[in-house]
């Protein structure tokens, strides 16, 4: 069976970075400010922004830890000065060490975690400086999959990419303006020298995709992915990952005692107050 | 007009502490993570999730910075020990002086949320290390009004508190076993030496619930709160810093492509996954 998920990258272009400016604008904003991690993600967003709104209206920031691969900032600044946009730099290192040398034997996944919100924290300090709102660098896969962190990563004003799996984003990426270094490196979180996504996660961007496409657009339901030829303990090892994470994309619920309750039946858009 | 925020304290106590046991339960958790600040509300906290799991399941986290006054991480310590509960202390001034000192002429606005934030990645790094969930401070005056920092003290696991107002948390802390200085102290969100809410927000928690408690839980009109009393730039300057904070009650909106969209058309409750 043939499962495409190939888009029109020229045609997402155009409805994100017209949904970067109308989210902006109608919040009361025409800045923006973007983490640039060296990677793909972050160099799409940054560059939908730059189309949004100018370049000269976006602020990049390079937020590199002690042990980031200097290629990574690198690729940062190349990006940023092919797309012409602001770009600052500061190190982690001084906000996340007192933390991390609290306990000699933290796991990955908590300095992952620690750095990834230390992030959040200058990003949205440059945001109320700056007055720019923070664009989110999320893909549809890392969402479902829950390779991200909740008040880390995840936390944006919007996310341009939230509904583009990690293979789309490529297809995308290949429209836009960037060094061709960016579109060629393996995704990774740059924890550590040769951390890549797909080790990490046991997962091939090419083949989840591909199954996320299924189980979440198509509503297949796991025997039908079967007949579409995945494995069955692949597929449940996926679905389980999709449900044990969705906590990330929901707001901690609120115990009700009233007559409304917020998150409950205290409900608006998100430009309600505009 | 009569506007009655009376409180049944004693099923309050027991809706709410139920709610934490089975919350953490159905996500298979046993154990609780608290930020004390030494202020109502997070002493509020952690007695109900000591009811809830038992007080060797509880870790009360003390996060002062620097300029903390004395009183609070002491006021914090008095909980702690008429609990029960666990108790460690990290100061969070190596953490974010690295960034404070990047500007001089830092607001308190952002000071306040660096704060916040900072603090929130340690009661998560704890959630992690120590297996148990943080568990929410923010109460309902304050979500409505916005004064709360996002991805800071707005994030937790769960809260219990966010469906009641300032006034009538205090009713529930008076049947709680508290120390009598926790329930006779101006609230205040200790950021510099006497500071309280009230002065800071021009706000009276006792004239502010009830106005909110109109508006939100009685679906008054403007025009009925003038009649209930009320002045209408009152009301105007409430109801616009409810809508203007609502923001800080979702998660990011994300770019709609596809088929299923997280957040719009892929939606699940938070216990999908147990």
């Amino acid at each position: 069976m043939k499962i495409d998920l190939t888009i029109n990258p020229a045609l997402a272009r155009t409805i994100l970075s017209g949904f970067i400016r109308s989210e902006l604008r109608r919040a009361g904003f025409e800045r923006a400010v973007v983490g640039l991690s060296g990677g793909l993600d972050s160099a799409v967003s940054c560059a939908l922004a730059a189309e949004a709104l100018g370049a000269p209206n976006v602020l990049a920031l390079r937020l590199p830890y002690r042990t980031s691969a200097p290629d990574s900032l690198e690729d940062a600044r190349l990006v940023a000065e092919k797309l012409g946009v602001h770009m600052q730099t500061l190190e982690i290192t001084g906000m996340v060490e007192p933390l991390l040398d609290q306990d000699p034997g933290i796991s990955n996944v908590r300095r992952g975690n620690i750095m990834a919100r230390a992030r959040m924290i200058v990003l949205y300090d440059h945001s109320e400086s700056w007055k720019g709102l923070v664009i989110g660098t999320s893909n549809k896969t890392e969402i479902l999959l829950g390779y991200t962190t909740i008040w880390g990563d995840m936390a944006a004003a919007i996310n341009p990419l939230g509904d583009l799996y990690k293979t789309q984003l490529r297809q995308l990426a290949g429209v836009l303006d960037l060094p061709p270094s960016i579109l060629q490196k393996p995704p990774s979180a740059d924890l550590w020298i040769g951390q890549t996504d797909e080790a990490e996660m046991g997962l091939k961007y090419e083949e989840v995709d591909r199954l996320l496409y299924l189980l979440v657009d198509q509503r297949f339901t796991p025997d039908e992915c079967v007949d579409a030829g995945f494995e069955r303990p692949y597929i449940d090892g996926v679905l389980k990952r999709i449900r044990r994470n969705h906590f990330k994309r929901l707001m901690p619920p609120i115990a009700k005692l009233g007559n409304r309750t917020i998150g409950y039946d205290f409900l608006y858009f998100r430009d309600w107050g505009t």
